[in-house]
């Protein structure tokens, strides 16, 4: 049984890290692959990265065997652009069904086509030709339910038949939605990207991106955005570009079976996730990277560009939105702005930080309760009422009637001549001659100012109701509500400054850059940069977001307002807590996730964080050459450590390598089953020769070497625990060993690490400094 | 003497580790800072980052003193931000002034303003009252040299005086360059890029980003670009923003005394130099993101960001190129590409990837010539004879003897209604009315002929003249010339197939697409993407190339053509080689760069890289208590290396630390200077204890505990190179300590490493697999 002995010391080594090559090549019947993680477990990235370099090595040693061999090496070099096709294109196309049917199933809430069940409002009227270009919301083939219903329009009667089908309908919807997330996919709910977060990170959750998730994730974010709550499907979208990613993966092993490039193909998921979305790619591939990914070499950026680019393509070829524009919100402005008004514009950055302070506290504190109380009991409940109440709350206000998407996009448009919004209801001065564009300021008519109100109210409640949605059983993601709020209160801030700078031209401030007459300030940049705040404050995504909105306008012009509103508000913010509304929830949540981000600036050593601790036993070892089959056996049934490290000797302590306990487990099942002669009292070796056996009649030895990992990480006890939060962060390991000139003293895993942040933060950074 | 040594125990050890902190304290004169590195020696990024969290814990500890402290900490934090506005401000009014000194010396060349000889040609016939829009070029008060001094303009005599005179003007430029950058700065010369990418990645080379460079780089910068050399300015501006951030670094104690932190601000500082070279900040950051920096967190992408914005808007105040456009080459197209034109596109991604190969190999072929001939004897000749020759075939004809930016910039052009060039020349159908945009495919006229073939012999002799510019002594960037050789190509492919389509309507390709009368064909747009192709093929640059471009024309329509032609371009020239032309340079060079993006796939150990060999003597390493001053002396003086291991006993070979050799010499010579009883035979020791001294009579010991870094980073002698090639990689460090079972084996230094990856990369990966 120890034929292969000289073989193996002339295998290289990488394998024998690897562990599971040979292993697999004198075993007949399918074999579990070791290789693999337990759910909710960490993988080991440097571990990934080798096994792929030892899958490609093979791979490019094969293909100069036959060209049949070069194809397939061929076909597997050009896997990963085939998957980022395929994920453009599903996430692309499922991005299209999506808002197509929230269009049709929110308009179903307020009538039917009669035309064409299946057409929504706009598309309605499109097809009919007995609408004028004023009248475009009226036709007759449009009804509203209590039209339909009764045959009168106006009148208390039909608003209140109509207020009780909107109700009504809304609740229908979500029922169906968290019943959906409730029986058949419960990681289906959320906005997903904190899991997401943890996920690229290197941790393991299970069906998360699975298929079915998918599928419910797709249909209930419909049900969940048509019901009128004040959610978004921005977030859950790049969940469902993840799945897609997922999905993918499978068709291939080079990514099904290497969690590590599953995690490339994953991030370029995120970033089509978020080009579709908003319609800005290069939007989404910074996202990816700034926000979401945890390890993004550059081959993944140019990946993740392409991916981004095609699904956003794909999108455009569908034309959900019917102006074959790319984005969700297309603006065009007009007019300049001036110095003067950053000061607004700053405001609303202050505004933003204080949103997101105040959105992130009541959340969590609400998610928490939830966790905690009966609340969590009821989820249906708590949906259905939710639902209720935002519907009957809504239906009153014109401005939280409609979608959230219809509101932004009202908001952030410029008056032009021919809008006949309640929000462009300005007094004209009939002197004056009117071209299309660049109408000059106006003194705000009647409209003007009860839009104002309804605004007020609207902000008021969508800051609240938001604050209990997000986090609810069904899909919701918060970019729409967040930018919502901070589009509101940016309009509102717009038209005050329009209206101050109309009637006051003589006013200091207003002198330099404001000629009567003129058209000095755009409102719609204004809820621009309000929304761009809110965001901001709510995520602290920062280059990213200010990309995101230069792809709206289109412009540079506008980048500096974007940017010193985000920057503004990322500063509020962050003075109130570091954390954005994602690390907020993986903390909740418990997610073992290393924060690029987290500065560690304690001055604590490797040796204050290892296990086990002074009070606690020695750690479980395995020796090199005079351990016993049963006393591994015990070890793994007492234990529940990942891996046990080898050292010479318990005397010595000298640290020869490093065991996986699932390895070991089928290392030895499998010798206890096909190998003579390994009986309980066999001792196992990890040494390349035979150990002393001291009697002839002692039991065949166990050889493990295969096994054994023999470049554990290690650090000294002395090193300070900044470096070695870089080196977990960086090389992404799962545990690092600690040694003092060469002895084993301990062990630290990423969770001891995540532990002793936690706890570092919670401290006053004096107070441990010389413990 | 050792009488601090209980509060030495008590000392946190990553002060320790450091080494420079208390030894600082006990010496009255000023001390040479022993953190600093010398010349062209690779810095530690771990230990340059636990520098700068003392540093910022220090400040933090201190804040809560007193409200001055407190305000000194919030000016060191908001530091970072006001180094990125000045570096924005600076680089943008370089650039602008480097771009109106261009345009006036470019016309010097052929003539003179007489209202006032400070003007260049356009601005010259801006102040013109007297010419019309059609006669744009033409003004009385712009004279050629000939009209000026001999009073004709046409005719042979003129021709000659003006060629004479233009080549003269040209060889005048240039031999100021070269004699400039000779006597002053002799590292102004060149693009810059690879050597920014060697400092970034943690190399120091003194000098290279001094404000002599930027000064003689600035001004060499203008005469290299006026003399009509095929040349560009764009990389050259990277490397006077990044003196320029190096300069700004120099006012803030946190950047000039962190080399890590200073190279966070020389990225920040890359990115805005390609802002303000093309007028695309969020290209610039990708650009430093992707082509330039090493290491690149989060912190930096965002202040990256900010310099770029600063630096773009300062050059849009100061309008250089008088269109209040952002954008080098600002181009608006008003019909859409087709499917179909796909195929061209990627025929001129092909094209990009040759000229890239073509352009890399015979520079490289070029550039070793001049290192090891006597070609590199006479840099100043070498300059005045290629500068000659320019001149001498660049005159005759029209396109190159402009300067190339605006022979770009007529290229990417679409024809107009209005556009006089001769490129537009083609046959109008009298009976078509003229819109303004979006006019229909038209038979080439006379001129567009024989614009076409000037075009073809600017081509070749843009092809042949860039090989032998790019690397001489003078400033030269090869965007510019690259781009020129794709758009030349690109626009000969678009007016081909515009032609085609015109004049074969019927064939199937076309068919679909290009009714009889519409403008199917933008040859601008081929101009466009084959220059994109082009600089692909030669930098390799991915994502920041086609962002680049998409911010110049301002359309996500157009990035699918970009797209195909780069990714095109980057897979044929990948496939004759993998290096772009920095990275190219950097080998010839010699620069120790360990490139991001080179996978490291062989299965060599840690043990066959690191020294010393079998053949060589034992390492040289200090025992922890028993080594005596004359022998570390003898040590340093023997040898060269940077650093020493500390081992127990030479007998166990187990390490407990690395000391410097910098802080070593500086710590024993001030010892013998200061300490009583210090000689040559005291004995160093490193334990926190006192040795066991023999006899009473033995000298006096010397503790240097103090400089020992206790935790040196150490591997096992197994840990394939692959994962040690990413350790050095992602931690930046200087060297690695390998042990087998604690023991210590040898060091791998960054050195070792690249020697190691170069010798693997000219092996067959087989013939080393079982070495």
């Amino acid at each position: 049984m120890d034929g292969d002995g000289a073989s193996s010391t002339g295998a290289t080594p990488s394998e024998e890290m690897n562990g599971t090559g040979n292993l697999m090549d004198f075993l007949d019947e399918p074999f579990p692959d070791v290789s693999t993680y337990e759910d909710f477990h960490t993988i080991d990235w440097l571990r990934e990265k080798s096994r792929d370099t030892d899958r490609h090595r093979k791979i490019t040693t094969k293909s100069k065997e036959s060209y049949w061999e070069l194809i397939k090496s061929l076909l597997d070099a050009w896997s990963g652009w085939v998957v980022m096709l395929l994920i453009g294109m599903l996430t692309g196309t499922l991005a299209g069904v999506i808002d197509l049917a929230v269009d049709w199933m929110t308009d179903l809430k307020e009538g039917v086509c009669l035309s064409a069940f299946y057409y929504s409002h706009e598309q309605c009227c499109w097809t009919s030709n007995e609408t004028t270009f004023d009248d475009r919301d009226k036709c007759p083939q449009w009804q509203k339910w209590a039209e339909l219903m009764t045959g009168h329009s106006e009148g208390a009667g039909a608003y209140v038949l109509n207020y009780f089908l909107y109700v009504l309908w809304a609740l229908l919807f979500s029922f169906l939605a968290v019943s959906l997330v409730r029986v058949f996919a419960p990681y289906a709910c959320g906005s997903g990207i904190p899991e997401i977060k943890t996920i690229l990170s290197g941790f393991i959750i299970r069906g998360y991106l699975g298929k079915w998730t998918l599928l419910i994730k797709t249909v209930t974010l419909v049900l969940a955005v048509s019901s009128g709550l004040s959610l978004g499907k921005e977030g859950p979208l790049v969940h469902v570009a993840c799945c897609c990613g997922n999905l993918f993966c499978s068709l291939f092993s080079k990514y099904s079976k290497n969690e590590g490039k599953r995690r490339e193909v994953l991030s370029a998921a995120a970033a089509a996730g978020v080009s579709v979305a908003f319609g800005a790619p290069i939007g989404g591939v910074l996202f990816s990277l700034e926000e979401v990914s945890y390890y993004f070499p550059l081959k993944t950026l140019w990946r993740s560009f392409f991916a981004a680019l095609v699904a956003a393509f794909t999108l455009r070829a569908i034309n959900p939105f019917g102006n074959s524009r790319l984005v969700l919100f297309y603006v065009e402005y007009h007019t300049p702005w001036y110095m003067a008004e950053l000061v607004p514009f700053i405001l609303l950055g202050v505004f933003g930080g204080l949103w997101g302070t105040l959105f992130i506290r009541g959340n969590i504190a609400w998610c928490r309760r939830r966790k905690t109380t009966l609340l969590g009991k009821y989820p249906v409940l708590e949906v259905i009422v939710i639902t209720g109440i935002t519907a009957v709350l809504a239906f009153p206000n014109p401005y939280t009637r409609r979608s959230t998407s219809e509101l932004i996009s009202e908001l952030f448009n410029d008056c032009g001549a021919l809008e006949s919004s309640q929000l462009c209801d300005y007094v004209n001065n009939p002197n004056m001659s009117r071209p299309v564009d660049d109408i000059p300021d106006r003194p705000a008519g009647p409209g003007v100012y009860s839009a104002l109100w309804q605004l007020a109210l609207a902000l008021i409640f969508k800051i609240v109701i938001t604050i209990f949605t997000f986090g609810m059983k069904i899909p919701s993601g918060l970019f729409i509500p967040s930018m919502a709020v901070g589009a509101i209160a940016g309009r509102i801030v717009g038209i005050a400054v329009e209206q101050m700078a109309y009637h006051h031209h003589d006013w200091i401030i207003f002198k330099n850059w404001c000629r009567p007459g003129a058209d000095c300030v755009t409102p719609g940049l204004y809820a621009m940069v309000g929304a761009a705040a809110c965001l901001g404050g709510v995520t602290r995504m920062t280059v990213s977001l200010v990309v995101i909105m230069f792809e709206l306008t289109g412009g540079l012009e506008y980048i500096v307002p974007l940017m010193a509103a985000a920057v503004t508000s990322k500063w509020v913010a962050d003075a109130f807590g570091k954390e954005g509304i994602y690390e907020s929830h993986i903390q909740l949540n418990g997610y073992p996730y290393l924060d690029v981000r987290d500065e560690f600036t304690h001055r604590t050593l490797a040796t204050d964080v290892m296990r086990p601790r002074r009070s606690e036993p020695p750690l479980a070892v395995l020796t090199q050459d005079s351990t016993t089959v049963e006393d591994v056996e015990t070890l793994i049934k007492d234990t529940d450590y990942n891996g046990f490290p080898v050292v010479v000797s318990r005397e010595s302590e000298r640290l020869i390598g490093f065991v996986q306990r699932r390895e070991l487990t089928v290392a030895i099942k499998t010798a206890r089953q096909k190998q003579d002669g390994v009986v309980s009292s066999s001792v196992v070796y990890f040494t390349e020769d035979n150990p002393q056996v001291a009697e002839a009649c002692d039991p065949q030895p166990l050889k493990l070497r295969r096994i054994l990992n023999l470049s554990p990480f290690t650090v000294t006890d002395h090193t300070p625990m900044e470096t070695v939060v870089d080196i977990f962060r960086k090389l992404g390991l799962r545990q690092c060993l600690v040694t003092r000139s060469g002895r084993l003293l301990g062990i630290i895993t990423k969770k001891d690490v995540l532990r002793h942040m936690a706890q570092m933060m919670n401290q006053d950074p004096e107070s441990i400094m010389f413990n």
